[in-house]
């Protein structure tokens, strides 16, 4: 059942991709497991050096012989002025002292050429690990990248928000492409249109999709069962990628404050916020992204506000401390369960098959 | 096929309600149309006074023997002053300009009793006319009311965004729900929860709303085709309402120059705003909508603000300009077509049929 163009590219059974989740999350046993268990798992590798991705991809093989992905965040230009960090960094005062936490004046910004090669090293590891499967965020890879990299047959994954985004993952030659419904939890993929134009619901977004571009379409948002499976393919999709179902899974490196935050919400407690890093990302509403919310218009870009919070995550999350962390979930925390891998794949797909819908 | 409890309780041949639109669209022959057609024709009475509402029904009663049925908006508490009023005025200066109308400075504006008054006549006259399904919005008819149509044996059907709003209006005796996602188009049916919260996905709330409540829920939102209805039902839905879909069918009363903007709009071009009306709604984004943006928050409530708009749209209208008309669709116009309400309901069963998703 559920076999079709996509799990033929990819080589897995069931059309299920792990959401590459950065910054922990994406453990070498969560990524193996989902792979072992039929799906993809995929290594979140946005914030990680070369050498840090290289180590997992070799851990991971050691942990399954079947396919798994890594993810990268394509580099965008971004701004920062001395006074724009200065003032932005001042909104954190408050927030700072909250935690016991000392002022911090000075912060190294990273600097986009910096950021290009760290992807571009990214990319040759990926390469020379022979990874089957690499997608991206935030952006398509330069022609000549998009070049090297379908040479090596590597299959490669784009993410759009909107039908626009779609046809550029297309034209640029990704094989398939990830469509990010408002739902998501997480960071919006977008790179072409804003916030509020990218914010298309599933329902919505999925079909028009198909109905304009070739490629397969993989449709990701708030999806955590077989229900979510089996709709997706329904409006057209060839299968699904899940983020905040697998975070709560018990494989997973998401702090135990974050699953248990998601266990307890309700589909009305998610917010969008760009003051955690910069760029829209929806988590659950805490005291963070309320104390932030009326400056957040006028924060700086990605990863220069990232970079700012950082101190304030790591000690929120070292005190267990819900309140200055960020919180990523998708709009369907009611239908999150603390389970394994392998018993969330195993129903997800009994539950699909079961549903007859006549 | 599709036949369900849904079906059942309604008099119905498929699980499809046309969403009731208010101001005109829902003209005798189509409502007529579409129960004729197999599915659920309603009268989108909001703004009718009693006798408008009996005219229509009456027409309707000549043109189908089949059940159609009449919505009705809750009344609001709702406060104004003077001063609101006049700030709020000041802002539809320019536009009044552009569109070489009489500044005005006096309104007959609508006093809550005088709404509430209205509704219970209009509910007096659903019951002489034995209309046997009516659906509400904007709220919960009150315990003494709720009690009057349920002896009647009318099948009432509430308005829901959000789980908590589900569950309330499940309490309150309703037979079954519509939830609104995300996607849908005009005003947000949202009674307890603010905008940005009661803005979820139809992909997360569906599942969680029939996860929490025992009555048939009705999907709206985004929704135009056999797709959305297969997925809908396949995330626990038990029928769909689609307001977007039926209002470009050649029966709908929309202005010609709404059609057509929904007939040429992407996925990407519809907003959120409170211009229009006071309460929020999701419609093409035009100069209007753009011009008033940073205005939107500091307006007066519904019904005031509509009062306020009253002659911008009209006057726009009848100069066949969308510029200043509120271009109301859902976040699927790519997927619209001109075609009768027949052909519509046909394809629709027919591709929802076709639809193996294995």
């Amino acid at each position: 059942m559920f076999k079709n163009d996509l799990t033929g590219l990819l080589k897995i059974e069931y059309p299920i991709i792990q959401a590459p989740m950065a910054g922990g999350i994406t453990t070498s046993k969560l990524v193996a497991e989902v792979s072992n268990s039929g799906g993809l798992g995929m290594i979140g590798a946005g914030y990680m050096t070369p050498s840090q991705l290289r180590e997992q991809i070799k851990e991971i093989k050691q942990l399954t012989s079947n396919p798994f992905g890594v993810n990268l965040f394509v580099p965008n230009e971004f701004k920062m002025t001395e006074h724009e960090i200065k003032s932005a960094n001042q909104f954190l005062t408050p927030i700072r002292q909250q935690l016991n936490l000392h002022q911090k004046e000075h912060f190294e910004m990273p600097s986009f050429n910096h950021i290009f090669e760290t992807f571009m090293e990214q990319i040759k590891v990926v390469m020379e690990e022979n990874i089957a499967i690499c997608s991206f965020t935030f952006g398509i890879p330069s022609k000549e990248v998009m070049a090297e990299l379908k040479q090596s047959n590597m299959i490669l994954i784009g993410t759009a928000t909107t039908v626009r985004e779609a046809v550029e993952n297309e034209k640029a030659g990704m094989d398939m492409v990830v469509v990010q419904g408002s739902e998501a939890g997480g960071h919006r993929g977008s790179f072409i249109d804003d916030n509020q134009e990218s914010l298309v619901g599933l329902m919505s977004l999925i079909p028009q999709v198909v109905d304009t571009i070739s490629i397969p379409v993989v449709a990701a948002g708030g999806i955590m069962d077989g229900r979510g499976l089996k709709a997706s393919i329904c409006l057209g999709a060839k299968g699904v990628q899940m983020g905040t179902a697998f975070l709560t899974c018990v494989e997973s490196g998401a702090h135990q404050v974050h699953k248990e935050a998601i266990l307890h919400a309700n589909e009305d407690q998610t917010i969008l916020t760009r003051s955690f890093s910069g760029k829209w990302a929806r988590g659950i509403k805490n005291k963070f992204i309320l104390e932030m919310q009326n400056h957040e218009i006028q924060l700086p870009d990605f990863p220069v506000q990232n970079t700012l919070t950082q101190d304030i995550r790591k000690t929120s999350a070292a005190q267990n401390n819900q309140d200055f962390m960020s919180l990523w979930s998708g709009q369907s925390p009611r239908l999150a369960k603390k389970q394994t891998v392998e018993i969330l794949i195993k129903n997800m797909i009994a539950e699909a098959n079961s549903i007859e819908a006549k």
